[in-house]
């Protein structure tokens, strides 16, 4: 997905808020809003924004000196989401189409999200959108591919989040690699955050090798690239996941909850819709 | 009220409203989001936010070439606002405190906005402020005061609204001097709205002088900074104008809602809340 013009002044928001986290310096606060103000205009619009994203959030740990002003928040998510897996195994427990509603909870878990919408209640938008329907659901694709799928290339996308990303594993029944960031950036999932969440008990993790708020591929390793170009099915989550791949031509589902204007128009659903989506190159 | 970090990210989202409104040019667009992102830098944040809205508007007329980008828009609200006056009149009718009513449709007028807070539903938004407590209400020192005043310096805010205070104007029965802005600036009300409005049956109309989106006194004309210093009795509505004064110390009634956090954070209530406040120097 290309840089709309709505995400110039968005950038300036999730600086302006990951300064505060990152310090209680005034001044630092103040020069990270000024810096990120001037980078603006040699943003280039044909970047996908978690490039952008990855030079806004490394800029404000220069100027605060603070490498991971997420990592208490992530902790946090992390033992909040663990608090409720009982409950989200029995709701998988109790459904009808038990893939479905793990899916479902997988997506909800990305409400977790300190980057283009903070403002979320954890605890009560998880009821709203567990009980929400569809704004995309390639459901029947889904299960098709997953059916002859032999292993499953799963991006993470947030702290806690993983959380919920374990329920569908553990509900695929089939090997997943679970990818995260090699480095802090914003609460995105790092190796520690997954393992936190008990991720390292059901699948191999992986560092995608990228500090971007996507798998931005370019700023991948080598590695990675060879896992992702030899899968035949990947499951990316998040927003930051779709802006980087929505691209690529390549066996990719989305789940993620469209979370801002710009990423809605751009699925062409309403702002706040969850989202089951095949790539478009793969649905033609 | 000075400037918080806060409006500098709304600055930019202003910019980029204004602009489109302004313009179908892209270029134009994305060249007032780049000047706007590094006039950032250089805001006094001793200064009040419509301080600088007027130098960001200043900005975006130059560059798009349309000096007065809300002119349809404006005639709109109001041609909308003049069909809800006999609904609005008939509630003051039926109510059981005329000018209370009146005060209060008076600041429901106050939510057409395409500033800070652009995204309303005149009518929808209007049942619901109605039927709201206030959450600041100097009603018995207002009644007070009023009951003393000679006359009543009125600085208006938007046009549509216009049509609103038309309806405190009449409970109110004593001589008014109703300020508008000297050119136009967001959909500010200036003197064609007031009489489009029909304000120029009711009071004496007349220009602060100012360009800027709110009463900021050392950029208005000396005739209305005198009017303004003898006034014993000043009701002011909206953000721009509480933005602007709210440091004064001078007899003046704030009459507003409360759009965004940074306003509602320095009047101490919850964001949307509806105020009727005397300025704190006359609290004391």
């Amino acid at each position: 997905m290309k840089t709309y013009f709505d995400c110039l002044p968005c950038f300036l928001s999730q600086a302006l808020r990951a300064a505060r986290i990152a310090t209680d310096d005034e001044k630092k606060i103040k020069k990270v809003l000024d810096e990120v103000g001037m980078m603006l205009k040699d943003i280039p619009l044909e970047n996908t924004p978690p490039e952008t994203g990855r030079l806004v959030y490394r800029k404000i740990s220069e100027i605060t000196g603070n490498l991971d002003p997420y990592k208490k928040l992530k902790k946090e998510s992390t033992k909040t989401a663990l608090s409720l897996y009982p409950t989200l195994k029995d709701r998988v427990e109790k459904s009808d189409n038990r893939l479905l509603a793990a899916i479902k909870i997988a997506i909800a878990g990305n409400i977790i999200d300190f980057g283009a919408n903070w403002n979320f209640d954890l605890k009560n938008d998880l009821v709203e959108i567990l009980g929400k329907s569809f704004g995309i659901c390639d459901y029947n694709r889904f299960k098709d591919r997953l059916d002859k799928a032999d292993k499953i290339l799963y991006l993470g996308d947030n702290a806690g989040e993983c959380v919920f990303d374990r329920i569908l594993i553990e509900e695929m029944k089939k090997p997943v690699i679970y990818v995260v960031r090699d480095k802090p950036v914003i609460n995105d999932a790092t190796y520690e955050d997954a393992v936190q969440a008990g991720i390292d008990k059901l699948a191999n993790i992986i560092s995608s090798g990228t500090d971007a708020p996507g798998t931005i591929l370019k700023t991948c390793s080598s590695d990675f690239k060879n896992i992702y170009k030899e899968s035949k099915f990947i499951i990316s989550k998040g927003q930051g996941n779709y802006e980087a791949l929505s691209n690529e031509n390549h066996p990719i589902f989305f789940l993620l909850k469209a979370k801002c204007r710009v990423v809605a128009d751009d699925l062409g659903v309403n702002e706040g819709d969850i989202i089951l989506k095949e790539i478009d190159s793969y649905n033609i």
